[in-house]
Formats: structure tokens, C-alpha cells, sequence
């Protein structure tokens, strides 16, 4: 029996995961990254805790197969660097390098949103199926695009930045200096904005209740309680926000067609009440109506999805790595 | 030495032509579609046209490998049929089980604007590359994703469809029935409109001169042509103009980050008066600058494009040919 370790490189926590060849998670530990150390410390603390989780599971690293490191930012899977990364100010950063001064297995390399795509499609929603994109809403919209079972991101490993797709070209001035990308109108962020904003309008909306007239303590989830509960302002946000989550889902499935899209992150745990009317608004808008249609689905590796992905890079390697491109 | 057939099912016309295994044109000729006859009779001559192609360059059929039809509208691929296709009036259209008839030799069926991608890949800008994008500037917008040297079209075949990536949530109808689709912004029939609009308000632009006030003769080199002679309407139409093809380069980039993104179509014949801008524009706003970039060139393959792509089908076979989709 061989096994994978996935490791989730993140800007709070260092996770480290043991996989079986299914994908399946056997156990994970974490420890703080301290993101303001060198990452030579960091690293070091990423081959400690691997011995650590490897131990506890009485499991030989011989049987260890390949080491995966999944990271926000840009990644050069060819040779093992972060290209770019801002919250955790990488810049060139030679992770396989170093890891593997203490670990004697192949490592690979993958932006986090990636990982979670691979793990969707290796043992999460998009099981069995060949070409899926896998939708992250958090602080802003991750993507991963799995075609053939392995992750596409390009010739430069930089694409599936998905969040990045200007919806609104007038629009809202984003965090990468364009106007109206995907993610300030569908991310989780901009829900919450569009949430308070409607909130503070109307006195009378059970979202200020729900808050306690702090728009700090918002969620996802109490938006979608207030609506559920017959709020007629949380509706209507839910509607818009919804409109603009499908605009960005029905450019990907009229870009991409893959035959599943996976909804990941806090708001998926909402269920048929978030994803029946966003599946019917989508189904409407696509363009070509009379071939089979996307599914739409909602994430199921949930908070192991970066690991699981990324202790599986080395067996579904990213396209980029099999082709000819020389970057 | 093997030979590979294109046949382009245009609206107006037919055209066949035989190409060699490095997807070079050899020999073509055109009938005229009569599209609102039955597809029966469009097939039968498409069969004579191959023949008579073949007898005119004393290919015996016995040399020839495969048969490609590039045709407007979504095929499915797998069984030769054309699904949908408004111009032609086809509705799972059987064209492969329907040519089978007259020749013995596999057939294969792809949406055109996939095929002048494959063409660009094979045998023109985007030779030896990998990962390209083709866009095609026209009435619409048409779109080829080539991965790995394969039609990517989603696991139904009928994505890439560029053309109906929302840039603009709220902007102009698009016949798709969405608001805002890049084609409305940037095909060459919004160009035209654009710029017409523009002239109409402007008496004194040169654009009025260069088409005797008859909006209905203008074209892409006029505009350009009036520009180039220092007119400021053409300048300023044309600016905002690449302001909104770039839009949707940078979305495409950021997707899906390909080696080269090809611009092909009448306007890419104005050289790099039009590419020069329009790469620094795109340059300047995609997402990840630390990056190599994706080059934007010029097609190659000119009004050859879909014969050749449609040719080399069978050996560079739609990536969901070999898939274990189900469609």
C-alpha cells in the first residue's frame, strides 16, 4: 500500500495530510505558519510536522509515494517555486528545494484553489468525471479547471483565475486594478457588502436583528436564515447575488462546457435553498440549450479539499507538466 | 504519401480541399451551398467535390486518411452529427452517416471557428504550441481552444463559444438573449456600428469622406485607413474599441492563460497599427505580471483556415474523442 501527503501551505496554518491512493484523508495536524518567519523556518516546520502525522499513523515514509505542497499564488510547477505570493510575501520561492533538504520524495507544487479541484475530481463531487471546474467563494473567487483528470492552468501554470473574469468592464474597481471582476460581485466578500448595505436601508430587516445592528458579525449563513425565515430584504440580495454568480458560471460553462461545476465554500453548506434557483438561472442563460447540460454541484472534500488535491499532484500531474511548453 | 480532405459547409458556399500531413493546402474548390435545399443534396455534392478535388490533383481516394467537415453551428463530435445550426437550418443533422454514404473513409465534424484554431495550430501562428486560443473577429465572435494539441470544446462539444462571455452584465442585448456578450462589443459588426455612430455625430471625420455618407459601405480598413491619415473619430473609435476586444483577451488569459492567443479575421490584416495597442492594453491588465505572458499574434492560415482544420481532425482528434464522457 503506498501513501500520499498532501500539505496545505496556508497564510494562519500549516496542515498537513495523510492520503490513501483513493484520495482519501487518513489523518492531518496542523501547526501555525507565523507567516512572518523565512520560509526556510516555515519549510522546516512542514518537514517536522510530516514526520509527525507519518509516525502517529505508524506508516514507513518509504511508503510515502509523492509530497504535494498546495499554496495561494502563482505556482511554477515545473521547478518547485512560488512564483508570487502576497499574503505570504513569496516572491521566487524555492519550496521543493527545501523541502526536500529533509525529505528524499518527490514534491510537487500547486495553487490551493488547484488542489481543491483535483481533489473534487479525484474524491469529491466531480469523481469519474473528466473535465470539471471546481468555483471557491471566500474572500475572493478561486478556480481550478480539471480537464482529463489533471489540473490546466495554462502554459505558465498562472490561468484558472477565475475571480479575475471581468463581468462588468464599468463596474466595481477591483483588488488587481480592473473594473468589475467576478469576484467583487460573487465572492463571499461581496455578498457581505451587498448584505449590509441593503440591511442598513431598511431598519425593519431581520438581518439587523439576526446581527445585533453589527454588520461585523455577518455571515453567509444569516443571510440565508433571514431569507429562509421570509425576510424580504435577505431575498432580495440572495436574488441579486445569485444573478451575478451565474453571469460569472455561465461564462465559464460557455467558455469551458465541463460536464460538472463544483460549488466550494461556506455558502455551499447552504444547500438546495442556494443551489436549486442558481442552477434554474444558469440553465436559462447558457448558450447552447439543446446539447447536455452542465451540472452544477456543491463540494464534498470540504476543509480537507487543499490537502487531499495537493497529496495527489504527483499522480495527476498538472497538464503543463506533460506537454512541450518551455517556460 | 497520405492525404487528408477539408470540407468547410459555409452558408453561402462549399468549399473542399486536399492537404498534406503538415496541414499544407494543396488544392480547393468551391460550389455554392443553395442552403435551403434538403442536406441530402448539400451532402451528395459535397461528395462530388471531393472527387472532382482529388481527379484534378490525381489523388487516388485510396491515399486519403480521413475527411473533416468544419461547419457553423455545435456538432457532436463523437457522432457525427450536427446538433444545431440556425444559418443552415440543421437539427441533428447526420452529415457523417450521410457523406458514409457515397465515400468509405472515416469522417469527422467540428464547428468551424474550432477548426481555424486547429488550423493555426497545425499549420500556421500557433505551430508547435501547445496550449492556443484562436478568436475570430467577425459578424460574431468565434472561438478555438487548442490543449495539447486538441480541439477543447467541453465534454459536449459546444463550448468555446468566446463570443458569449458577458463582459458587461448590463450592457447591450446580445442575440443570445444575455446582456452585455463580448461579441457585442468587439465583433467586427459592432466595430462597424461603433464607428458609424460616432461618424454620424462627427460630420467633419474622414470617415464620412471615405464612404460618400453610405454607413453601409464602411468597413474594418476604412475605419483603420481614416485613422492612420490622422482622423481623430477613427482614433478614438478605434481606442475604445480595443479597449473592448482586450476585455476579453484578458478574461481569456486569465482563464485559461494559453502560449499565444491568435486574432484572425478581416481586421487582422491591419497589422500592428491594430496589434501593437491592443497588446499593451491586454499586457497591462491581466493578472499575474510575474509571469511569461501569452503572446497575441496574427492568423496565418487566412481564408484556408477551416479546410485545413477541418483536414487534420482525424489526427489531432477533439480532446472529448478521448474522453470517457458519455454524451
Amino acid at each position: 500500500m503506498k501513501y500520499f501527503v498532501g500539505v496545505e501551505l496556508g497564510v494562519k496554518n500549516i496542515l498537513v495530510g495523510v492520503v490513501d491512493k483513493y484520495g482519501k484523508l487518513i489523518r492531518k495536524e496542523s501547526v501555525p505558519t507565523l507567516k512572518e518567519r523565512p520560509y526556510t523556518e516555515i519549510v522546516e516546520d512542514i518537514a517536522k510536522l510530516i514526520t509527525e502525522v507519518l509516525d502517529k499513523e505508524d506508516i514507513d515514509i518509504r511508503s510515502v509515494k509523492y509530497i504535494g505542497v498546495g499554496c495561494p499564488g502563482t505556482p511554477d510547477a515545473k521547478n518547485g517555486i512560488i512564483v508570487r505570493n502576497y499574503t505570504l510575501n513569496f516572491h521566487n520561492t524555492p519550496i521543493r528545494a527545501e523541502l526536500e533538504k529533509y525529505i528524499n520524495l518527490p514534491v510537487y507544487i500547486e495553487n490551493d484553489a488547484n488542489c481543491a479541484a483535483l481533489a473534487e475530481s479525484v474524491a469529491g463531487a466531480a469523481e469519474d468525471i473528466d473535465f470539471s471546474v471546481t468555483v471557491r467563494i471566500g474572500t475572493g473567487i478561486g478556480g481550478g479547471i480539471i480537464i482529463s483528470n489533471k489540473v490546466y492552468s495554462g502554459f505558465n501554470y498562472a490561468g484558472a483565475e477565475l475571480g479575475h473574469m471581468v463581468v462588468s468592464f464599468d463596474g466595481l474597481k477591483c483588488t488587481c486594478g480592473r473594473n468589475g471582476c467576478w469576484e467583487s460581485y460573487a465572492s463571499a466578500t461581496a455578498l457581505m457588502n451587498q448584505a449590509s448595505e441593503a440591511a442598513a436601508k431598511c431598519p425593519e430587516s431581520l438581518i439587523n436583528k439576526l446581527v445585533e445592528n453589527d454588520y461585523g458579525k455577518l455571515t453567509e449563513n444569516i443571510i440565508f436564515e433571514a431569507a429562509r425565515k421570509g425576510d424580504i430584504t435577505a431575498k432580495e440580495v440572495i436574488n441579486k447575488y445569485l444573478f451575478y454568480l451565474s453571469e460569472g458560471l455561465v461564462n465559464i460553462v460557455n467558455i469551458l462546457q465541463p460536464e460538472v461545476i463544483v460549488i466550494a465554500g461556506q455558502i455551499a453548506k447552504e444547500g438546495e435553498y442556494f443551489l436549486k434557483p442558481l442552477k434554474e438561472m444558469v440553465n436559462s442563460k447558457v448558450y447552447c440549450q439543446q446539447v447536455r447540460q452542465t451540472g452544477i454541484t456543491l463540494a464534498q472534500t470540504g476543509s480537507a479539499a487543499v490537502i487531499i488535491g495537493a497529496a495527489m499532484l504527483g499522480v495527476y500531474k498538472n497538464m503543463a507538466l506533460h506537454s512541450n511548453v518551455l517556460i
